[in-house]
């Protein structure tokens, strides 16, 4: 077989670079080979096992794929040799192609606890089998525990709690969500998780799992012994890059090296999405982010460069946007926290804002927000914000994204003209953002 | 008395300056004049006659206010001598002051209807006192018929037929909404409406209100008889600007005549909000804009700018970024809508989108999205957006109206990294706002 432009991999970085070279190129014949029969939509997935109480119902069509004309392979491609340009399949086909794309995405991080091989212990794999067998065993239980406080962590601990599950959450660092959040977001997470029923073990690692063949309880350094008839190994992912180092192209432990336009060190290969390494867009600094939003963002800029270069159309750095949510609290974060400011050295100064999400606060409905917004302290520049609110925190968080792209100060995004509504957003006297940033102003201009 | 700002108009406008005049120069005395005890949220009007039930709930706190140290005054303007820089108050008072504000406001245009000054027939008055009354009769009654389908009639016929009021629209126009909305969103609003059991009556005209002392029937030109317990004049406003003609300053039909500083035809004299003139972003035309979070833009810089300018802080031209609901349907528009491009002689492209607000679409309260983007044809500049969907619409606009005023075009756009999430944005795969751009992205650079 022959194309155009393969792309290995099914997941959204894989299906957007390939929907964005068909619009691109619309005469370039593209290949996905993806080893699944079906994929499901990645960031759904903590939300099988309360919510939809299915599979399918996670799953991502291939009805735009199939309607732009982009062929689908179900197999693995199991060897490249980019000198003859070729991938071959475990089926045992060969594919000849022009430009590669490889979207090979993430595996789970297994921690290195005793127990972890016990039935009804389970890493979280995209993988429709694996997560049906997780269902059925979740579905068949009371107690489940989860190993790991981040997002995936904290999102199935949501939403098994709402759904009256027994919920344990385990973190080894002082707060949940640690990593992307400043202590009093975390905090905010924390009070709404309990209010849902899970119980917080924070700041404590697990020293094994016990069971005979089925996994019994999970035990803390300091004895502590949590029953569960589940247990979720929400420990983090590493980058799929075994295919790209035997390839002979360049691996950080962070992912495969990509430059600005996501061309690996081989100029007919592109890598995009977690399998690919980013930059921080402030510490400059590599890092792996593993989010379906940076992986697609990454595959529109690759899907568009494959045969011609925009220079405009460039990853100048991964910003780094998160949402999330617990219960009916929502959360976002865009670029730098504090902690990681201070620690990278950053000369900053901080806003802060209190608002509601409704105005008058008599709406039924209305949220409080607090907004805590970052920038430099010469100049004023974004550097990052954290939000805490209801559920419009998804696209506010954006607005902050946005500014941190554009290159705004806080004097430049005081200017800026604000749509309001009484039930849609905070008040036009009071904008969240607004507001943090003239909190922040007067620190950066005192006089 | 004697103060170095004076503000007069207690509406958002005059707030915000007041409270950014005392951010930006705390040493100065701020002062407040106002007609009003209390002062209503303006947008939240509609929302006081079947949601809050009360006016009272729609009441902006004075508390902000006096923590920063601002004096409020409860009495009104009733000259300007802008010369000796003192103002009379109908209560006897002067008060000397330095700088200048006009936050005037604006009032009810009342149409030239035969019957619209019969008992139960009410315009839409930001007064507290004026609002009770209104309440007052709309909850003695059954039939509430509304005339001028613009945001305050369709959000009153929102909140009225939802809270079990006979509800019928009328408009002059094709459609509701047609100042703000090109025709196919203007048709999900009057959808939504109608499921709402609102009657609607549009491109026809009110020939008579009927009643003997209390309003009965509002006639049509067509002859049909709608009867009516209360009828609701929502037929626009004008700016308030006789205290400014009678002081000397340059007025036009749009309001008192200001610059990018916010400043009228007197260097002492600032005005914000709807009795000032605005220029469109984009016509770059004068016109009249009276949204709220458009006034509280310009108080920002107005406030900012009193005693020292600071030049970035200007108002570049009014974007214009609404958002409304009906129902459960959210609506946003920033900047031109096609039909305003196209009758202004603008070359545009046009680019569409439709995804879900939630992903997978399985979840809960799902909702569709449409997005329609103007951009320009050469350069690809944005020209203007609307978007329908649930209620992240009135955060999602907000990022249109930033590219707009950041001069984004449609290629830097696409490159935005945006963050999502299962239950707070559309996928990560299809971002509404980005599948638009490279619709539109296709047609600026067709190969």
């Amino acid at each position: 077989m022959k194309t155009d432009v393969l792309v290995i991999g099914g997941g959204p970085s894989g299906i957007v670079t390939a929907l964005t070279a068909k619009q691109r190129y619309p005469g370039k014949e593209v290949t996905i080979v993806r080893r699944e029969g079906y994929v499901v939509v990645p960031c759904g997935i903590p939300y099988i096992f309360g919510t939809l109480k299915s599979v399918e119902k996670d799953r991502i069509s291939d009805e735009g794929l199939k309607k732009k004309g982009v062929n689908i392979v179900v197999d693995e491609v199991i060897d490249l040799n980019l000198k003859s340009k070729k991938a071959r399949l475990r089926g045992g086909e060969e594919i000849l192609f022009d430009k590669l794309v490889l979207a090979t995405g993430s595996k789970p991080s297994i921690p290195p606890i005793k127990g972890v091989e016990l039935r009804n212990v389970f890493p979280v794999r995209k993988d429709p089998e694996h997560l049906k067998a997780m269902l059925e065993a979740i579905q068949g239980s009371e107690r489940v525990t989860i190993i790991g406080g981040g997002f995936i962590g904290v999102e199935f601990a949501d939403d098994l709690a709402s759904a009256g599950y027994k919920v344990t959450l385990i973190e080894l660092l002082p707060h949940i969500l640690a990593l992307s959040f400043d202590d009093e977001f975390c905090e905010l997470a924390e009070a709404k998780l309990r209010e849902l029923g899970v119980e917080l073990r924070t700041g404590t690692k697990v020293v094994r799992i016990e069971g005979k063949e089925e996994v019994e309880a999970v035990v803390l350094e300091n004895g502590e012994r949590i029953k569960s008839d589940v247990v979720i190994l929400a420990t983090g992912a590493k980058p799929n890059t075994e295919l790209a180092e035997k390839a002979g192209l360049r691996v950080s432990r962070y992912g495969v090296e990509v430059d600005e336009y996501l061309r690996t060190s081989h100029p007919d290969v592109f890598a995009v999405g977690d399998c690919a390494e980013k930059r921080d867009f402030f510490t400059r600094k590599p890092k792996s982010v593993m989010l379906a939003s940076v992986a697609t963002a990454e595959a529109r800029i690759a899907g568009a460069n494959l045969y011609k270069i925009t220079s405009f159309r460039q990853m100048r750095g991964t910003v780094g946007i998160f949402a999330t949510k617990v219960g009916d609290l929502a959360l976002g974060a865009a670029g730098l926290i504090e902690r990681v400011a201070k620690r990278e050295g950053f000369d900053y100064v901080v806003g802060t804002s209190k608002v509601l999400d409704k105005h008058p606060g008599a709406l039924p409905g209305a949220h409080e927000v607090r907004a805590k917004l970052i920038f430099t302290r010469h100049g004023g520049f974004f550097l990052g914000g954290q939000l805490a609110g209801g559920f419009t925190i998804g696209e506010m968080i954006n607005l902050i994204g946005f500014a941190i792209e554009a290159g705004f100060t806080a004097a430049q995004y005081m200017n800026l003209q604000i749509g309001t509504h009484p039930f849609l957003t905070p008040p036009p006297t009071a904008p969240a953002t607004l507001k943090a940033t003239e909190d922040a102003l007067r620190k950066i201009y005192p006089d």
